[in-house]
């Protein structure tokens, strides 16, 4: 007979382990959550035969070494969870072991045995695994387990006999040494990245430093934007977002609406960094100093708001970086760099890196080191352009090194792109993602694509980021909808995601004019001029975003995404859904009209039992928007939305409402 | 500045892979096809920006070293597929490599360029990138790589260049010659299992050969056996299952209906294995010699049937391992061994094996060499009772070790035990597995049960085997249902699973009586006594069972799961659904009448589209059962069926219907 061959591990080892989450790619990659939640994992945990398991989670931060162990339950059908808290940003692992437990499959057949014969053997093979728990407790325990052992041995009496067995405070004692020497570990250890809670919750608001000065025509400063922070701060953002702030190339710039060659005087677009005056690590000399901006972000954090950079990784043809490291960069054989193309559209003004480089280590040292530059600044959110044209590996690499040095940084992944591409980025390590919301308008497209951002796979480690706008995108709704059309993207954008922003002063003062028909660029755009704004103009809708911005800093409900859940009603241009915090204390509801042009009605039908609301009871909505109060009851009730007056309610939900019986003299 | 660290990989690897399907559990456990089979593999594959990728799927089987490689081709939204022919039986890996190609890419753009200029540099560019090919290419290629290079540096009219670029053939001859530096490769080599067909597709006869002799009362042997061979091969079966087949201990034997204490002359069961006669390698006397064994497995092959063994790893008290290997099982602090119990339970008759012993290597052997004895005898379908009473890491250890050996042995896997526990021994290597049939009657029970197994994750691992009864269970149905039970009951199960069983000749005669109301057990159970059978008798099913199993022989359709589609119908008493071949041409609708007290009736609603039927034109059901053709028109057709005469039709779904047409002179 031919002799097999073992593998060498301990064929005695029995749990099963399967099914660990959260699980990103089998572990492959990190799940996310925020400092102070609890991670509650759960595992298919079983073994061979009847006998008794026990289950625990195994946690530690990654800078640890030793696992700490939390109790794992049976929930049924053999799955088992357990939680514990991360308590502060960082990386973790976790997972999970288990062991046929022989102290509590004994314990659990001597309750069931009935004859006394039948007992008193069952009670000398207790007293042998008690005697064993003994040599591995020490002190008092060790001699009560000893006790209890030897008088399992002496007891004769079945009924007496049964009672010592089933000693409840002595199994706890022995439960506390369990033999573990045949204990099963999942072989993965699950990475999990905690961040802080703006990861998680954030408003954001980007302008064009540049266009900060009061004076029309004038070149803005970094002076300028702090005048304007108490603007900012009063509409109630916490992110203030600048696109590029370095020196912009004067080779091959752009002129004013993308024109081909620039005009003596035109501004060029911050995106095509760097001049002899420096490059990524360098300021643009008009908008300011570093003590300026020193200055700019210490205002901002005194305003409740911290800034947010940009990071792109291209240069102008005049960067630096083209002297100084020719190896970074692709070169043609007539000798020149090869600009950005996709042919036969050339971007001359933009160098992209050659990441394929022979010095691509020395390529990426270089560019993490310009995110650590800034880190060094303070700033700890990163709005990255384009990461999807850079390599996978690198992002990943600087992104898991920085956030080592930096765990409170944030990046969010500027990638419009397909949707693999896009979650590729956000497991590799982007904290944040812009998402498809600016083209997801009709009421079945919100639906779709917000239960899958917040159901689906990518729940574990996509954050969506809506924004409504952006230099880039001024999407044919806002162009042809009017301010109707701000409004309702605005509280799409601030109630269906929990970190969401606005492209300012242009979204607030409802600038909807297209460079062309059919395009989404702006006229006129920023990216390409200075541009003065009338920030105080009577159209503006700063109070209405102030008042949307309020509701969500005053209701949890509107800072997570988990609980978001979509209603019927009657309407398909109108959509209703609800979001809530983990104990259903704090409920919102939101009522949208998509159509910018009609008025639209109809009936809304909650989950009352989702929201743990009496079906009998009536219960108080109140608009936060525009502070009326509404008495609703049962699940269906009926809305009627005028786009010209107010396009949505966004509605708190509150269950007591006063009757005969708030009144003392009731009773 | 800190300096960062790199892991080792290299930083020009762009592509990236996921999501590699077919993978059970990451790849930790193999997925498994028959021989013959296409095995379809796809994966996410991407890159960064707009480069051209070419994506392989790496195969081979696992007793060889090189890889085959097979293209893979873009489905859209990023997903590649790819396939290879798993032409033997045996063990496989496969993962999938993909790399940004340059040649590709360059060729991709120099198609869209457009001026003169940019096509004059490009070509210099696509030059230099086929003469890297030439430099991988070897004679007249090489040879004929170099001259399109020079070719491309020295023509300088534009649209001769351009055409010159982008030959077909030259580029054909190019792309052998890839540059794979910096490919990269799934880290996981997915590991799979080629049957072959058999383990797909069978139709298992269990019978007690104690019970094969013709005079009621005289043991059975395999001479008498033999005699039966004509009969069960007449009814349509392949395997031929027999109870175990060793010796039977004598201690603490049971009697007749599990008598705890066996009257002189009991046969007690053959599950009790091993008396001073020998044990799991030995044979009880009174079926015979080993040479009647080999010439029952030689007669069986010539009637088209496979003998199929139980492997039953326990012991009775008198086994010769008890007093050989005490270390194999658990002695009790009374010198006495453990016997199998579940409290207050005791199964004194049984021994069960101490996998914890410290001589578990050596068990582990022995049993493996239990099995490898059989295999020796020429036996390769093994039928293991109870195998979720041992533990998973020796079964995973055992059958993989066997399959190494005998690559064609089957194992099936009776474990009736919770769902988790059901799938890990699949996916640890059984071939086929038991299943929660019996107990799903219900048109909803039965309609979610089997969308699970068929479309559920268990498909790539899971093959249900359907017994409408067993020795151990005689389910209410049966018991209530009468004839009409036991025909719902046999076509269910042979056409919903291409593998199913019966135990005869109980089942072909209707056998129904329980041993006590409430329990599964037959009276006067066949496990604990020899029975008499009139295997001629007139109610006997035999006849329509060979109609089934004919049925089952003559369409593809019935021998795969992967296909099977409920469609509604508008009586929860009536179930249709249908099976076809991979290519559609052999189509199978059966419809149940599950009630078996009534007639019933109603509209079933076929999917014409994914049937591949024209709505327009009539097509022909013909009855494998009864004869009977009917011709059908459209998606919904009436269906009545009268459970005392035909409970369920199986239709053959023929698409050509007869029509003036056919005949010569309408043309």
């Amino acid at each position: 007979m031919a002799k097999t061959k073992f593998d060498g591990s301990d064929g005695r080892v029995r749990a099963v382990i399967e099914r660990v989450t959260p699980s990103v790619d089998g572990g492959r990659f990190a799940a996310k959550r925020i400092a102070g939640d609890e991670v509650i994992v759960e595992a298919d945990c079983f073994t061979d035969g009847h006998d008794t398991l026990v289950c625990l989670l195994l946690w530690r931060r990654e800078d640890e070494q030793a696992w700490r162990e939390a109790p794992m339950a049976a929930l049924g059908n053999d799955r088992w969870r357990g939680s514990f808290t991360a308590a502060s940003v960082g990386r973790y692992r976790y997972t999970v072991t288990a062991w046929v437990d022989h102290f509590l499959s004994w314990r659990h057949d001597f309750a069931r045995r009935i004859e006394a014969e039948d007992l008193r053997v069952a009670a000398q093979v207790g007293a042998g695994l008690i005697d064993e728990a003994a040599q591995r407790a020490q002190g008092g325990e060790r001699k009560r387990l000893k006790t209890w052992a030897a008088d399992l041995r002496a007891v004769t009496d079945a009924l007496a006999l049964k009672a010592l067995g089933l000693d409840e405070e002595l199994a706890a004692i022995a439960r506390h040494y369990p033999d573990r020497r045949y204990a099963a570990t999942f072989p993965v250890e699950h990475p999990l990245v905690v961040d802080r809670e703006r990861a998680r919750f954030s408003s954001w608001y980007e302008m064009f430093p540049r266009s900060a000065a009061p004076e029309p025509g004038r070149h803005g400063s970094f002076r300028d934007c702090e005048a304007r922070l108490p603007y900012i701060a009063k509409m109630g953002f916490d992110v203030l977002y600048f696109p590029p702030i370095h020196p912009i190339g004067r080779v091959n710039r752009k002129g004013v609406n993308n024109a081909v060659e620039a005009a003596p005087g035109d501004a060029g677009s911050p995106w095509a960094i760097g001049s002899v005056e420096g490059g990524h690590k360098a300021l643009h000399s008009e908008l300011g100093t570093i003590e300026d901006f020193r200055r700019l972000a210490a205002s901002a954090q005194t305003h409740g708001m911290e800034l947010a950079l940009d990071i792109a990784f291209q240069c102008a043809p005049d960067h630096p970086y083209v002297a100084e490291h020719p190896t970074w960069f692709r070169w043609r054989p007539d000798g020149t760099v090869q600009y950005a193309e996709n042919p036969p559209k050339k971007y001359q003004d933009i160098f992209p890196f050659e990441f394929e480089s022979e010095d691509w280590r020395e390529l990426w040292q270089e560019l993490a080191d310009v995110i650590r530059y800034w880190a060094g600044e303070g700033v700890r959110i990163f709005r990255i352009d384009n990461p999807h044209t850079k390599p996978f590996p690198f992002w990943e690499w600087a992104i898991t090194e920085l956030k080592r040095e930096y765990p409170d940084a944030i990046f969010l992944a500027e990638a419009f792109t397909r949707p693999k591409v896009m979650h590729r980025l956000a497991k590799l390590g982007f904290t944040q993602s812009y998402t498809y919301f600016a083209w997801r308008n009709s009421k079945h497209e919100l639906i779709e694509y917000f239960t899958e951002l917040t159901q689906g796979p990518g729940r574990e480690y996509f954050r969506p980021n809506a924004w409504p706008n952006t230099p880039d995108i001024l999407t044919e709704y806002l162009q042809f909808g009017g301010r109707p059309a701000f409004i309702v993207r605005l509280v799409l954008a601030a109630t269906l995601a929990a970190s969401y922003g606005i492209y300012g002063p242009a979204f607030e003062l409802i600038e909807a004019a297209p460079r062309e028909p059919g395009t989404e660029d702006y006229l006129d755009s920023e990216k390409y001029e200075i541009r003065g704004w009338d920030r105080d103009a009577q159209h503006s809708l700063s109070d209405l975003i102030a008042r949307v911005n309020g509701a969500r800093r005053d209701n949890p409900a509107l800072q997570s995404d988990a609980s978001l859940r979509f209603y019927p009603i009657d309407n398909d241009s109108l959509l209703c859904y609800s979001k809530s915090d983990a104990e259903l204390e704090n409920l919102v509801v939101t009522v949208v009209n998509l159509d910018p042009h009609h008025v639209q009605s109809g009936w809304v039908e909650l989950d009352l039992a989702a929201l743990g609301i009496d079906a009998q009871t009536p219960y108080q909505m109140h608009d936060l928007l525009s502070g009326a109060r509404f008495l609703w009851s049962g699940a269906r009730n009926f809305v009627q939305l005028d786009p010209q007056r107010a396009p949505a309610h966004v509605f708190a939900l509150r269950r007591k409402v006063r009757t005969e019986r708030n009144f003392d003299y009731f009773l």
